[in-house]
């Protein structure tokens, strides 16, 4: 399969957080930029740097089987053609868990390679409160 | 006083520090963006966006009046002709305090603009383990 191309950064988050939601390592994968100089950073965990500390990082979080749905709030992006930032918070909910998962609030940065935008660094740490209730299921007219 | 200009990122990053070393507020708000969406994350705190709001943590940190010694190290930097992506470990230490502070694990990204090298976003967040002790003095020779 040929690696994903990212038309926007936008994009490039969408593919990230569905990838983190499915636990997809190869699509997580495909997301981050190819320089050795990624930086990653999980809630509470060491500063990692590289495509191999990066990659083991999420196959051992996608390994450990926890399904959570994940919404995102409170985007800000700061957009550039060559740069995008994006702030946000992440809200975890575990199906059959009563209360709400602290949320956590995420610095992703991409860049616009050649090959689409990518991401180089992502920097999640808790965040102070509660998760964000998911949105409601879509209505359905008929 | 004119405003002051940032060659480099890194220039940008040593004057941040500075500032946040000696509580010298002005000196902070000169190294932010004007753009109105900077984002700064204070370990363990809400996510702040815009001048103001930055602004107003930064000063009522200064408040405090809390003076530490802080020396960053384990950095790494993404550097293009447009932004610069640095993460580092903030170590802090207060004068006569025996134990060091936890470590502060920050990514601060850097834009190119028509003023020099400017902040527009600082994530600061716990980072697992102690701080580094800071660097000896130099010697003296005579």
């Amino acid at each position: 399969m040929p690696a994903r191309i990212f038309p926007t950064a936008q994009d490039a988050e969408a593919a990230f957080y569905e990838a983190l939601e499915r636990s997809d390592l190869e699509l997580m994968m495909a997301v981050w930029s190819e320089d050795e100089d990624i930086v990653c950073i999980h809630p509470g965990g060491e500063r990692l740097v590289g495509q191999d500390q990066v990659r083991d990082s999420w196959r051992q979080i996608f390994a450990a089987g926890t399904r959570a749905r994940l919404h995102v709030t409170r985007q800000v992006a700061i957009a550039g053609p060559m740069v995008a930032v994006h702030s946000l918070h992440e809200n975890f909910s575990v199906p059959g868990e009563k209360h709400p998962l602290q949320p956590v609030v995420a610095t992703n940065v991409y860049l616009r390679t050649a090959a689409g935008w990518r991401m180089i660094a992502h920097h999640g740490s808790p965040a102070p409160g509660s998760a964000e209730p998911p949105p409601p299921p879509p209505k359905i007219l008929h």
